[in-house]
């Protein structure tokens, strides 16, 4: 999906919301361990129980991975199902020298190579441009690049300082010579209101991904104040807020109930800006 | 493997060579083609050929990403060809929040989930102590954090400067609180003499995983006069310049002989120490 797309998609259904499909075998209702593919089934379930409210899946390839080939199995299996009118998302944050990040954007984005085509791939900014580039080389594809996190452990680097700027900021601002706001998007975490401003300052047309609404405490309210632009500019994640709501045989409708609230809260906040 | 069983393998084999399996079935020979495993075939032939002459085998695992299910067979197939007395690592270069991070420790370490269990895997720094915490809290399981890397990109961000310190310090410095010389490595790249000189400040006793010897120009003679400690502290991997020494039928042979000349060279440079 390009950027117009998106865009098209945030205004038709009045929501910027991603669900995260970090599914985890142990957290899944038990009535689905009957199904030859449990994880499957659930995302299937959830997918079909919420996608007129959300504009985007985002996978957590780390929830896959963990189950072997299995896990891998079910990645492709899930990412087939996404609808093709959603922004897929494959939250991997990679990254490495040049000629290996060419193959884990063939893992993400050349479905000939690896069975997979997500529109976007997270990716981790600590090697610099060669680490980067390779994703942004795919025509039509989009990298997220890590800014500022939602975790504890942002403090720990992001934030550090030379004389000009901080980490978050420098990798903004030199990854737009690299990339513009129709192939590279940030990741900046939702529990940091104010720090929108920051952000915006050097990534005015950029989208943003949130992560860290819901289970990790972030306020839907403060990150627009802060982070909305003219297009919206936000793409925000829930996951276990949305696809653990019951661990039942309604957790679909529970997991339709949870992202309906959120669409609600995004569609009075898109009234903000005459969308 | 532990620290102690490292050090014992690095005197023994007189050589601290990784060899890196950065499989690319358009890079094999053409022979091999007619296996049903190509890649696997290939890693058996190399591993056969050199394991006398390295401690270590890395895995690249975007290599195998990038052939979805199928590759990720072979990721699993090739860890359980590799021989025990070798430090496997898995050169995976993950890192995201905690609950995420625990899964990807389970995908390289927990073999009971995924089918492999490495000694180490490489680690990316930027999300903090939360993203590299759940690697470190597999017993008898290393984390290999990113630090100074050989690639162009390195210069972006790793050598930004706050009135202390660049960030690659603060990576080494910060994360020594978190782990230590027994679960802790760093990857430096050999591209970067003097700057070990710098490393060893802030972790004298910790292992470096150095890449960028060979194909990426890096001269072992440097690493080792800046590097080396007194339990040599080195793993130095090649990958390129050993496994695709031939694209013909010779190719293993060829690998022996090009891992022969750099254990020859690391024999010398043991003898400073007096291993």
């Amino acid at each position: 999906m390009n950027r117009a797309e998106i865009i098209e998609e945030i205004k038709r259904k009045k929501s910027f919301l991603s669900i995260g499909l970090d599914t985890d075998i142990i957290k899944i209702p038990k009535h689905l361990l009957k199904y030859d593919n449990p994880v499957l089934e659930f995302n299937k379930q959830i997918i079909d129980a919420t996608q007129d409210l959300c504009i985007s899946y985002k996978i957590n390839t780390a929830f896959y991975e963990c189950n072997g080939v299995q896990g891998w199995q079910s990645l492709i299996e899930t990412y087939n199902y996404l609808p093709k009118n959603t922004f897929s998302i494959a939250d991997a944050k990679r990254g490495d020298i040049g000629n290996t990040s060419s193959m884990y954007a063939k893992a993400f984005f050349d479905k000939a190579s690896s069975g997979m085509s997500f529109d976007s791939v997270t990716v981790a900014p600590y090697m610099g441009k060669d680490s980067v580039a390779p994703f942004l080389a795919f025509e039509g594809k989009w990298a997220i690049l890590l800014a500022l996190t939602s975790n504890e452990g942002s403090y720990d680097f992001q934030q550090l300082k030379d004389q000009d700027n901080r980490l978050f900021e420098h990798v903004i601002k030199k990854s737009s010579e690299w990339g513009n706001a129709s192939n590279l998007m940030y990741v900046v975490g939702a529990t940091r209101g104010e720090a929108f401003l920051d952000i915006r300052k050097y990534a005015p047309d950029s989208f943003l991904l949130v992560p860290g609404v819901g289970a990790q405490g972030g306020s839907l309210e403060e990150v627009c104040k802060y982070g909305m632009n003219k297009d919206c500019g936000l793409i925000v994640n829930s996951s276990r807020a949305i696809i653990y709501a019951s661990a039942q045989e309604d957790f679909a409708e529970r997991a339709r109930e949870e992202a309906l609230k959120i669409q609600i809260d995004m569609k009075m906040q898109l009234e903000n800006i005459n969308f």
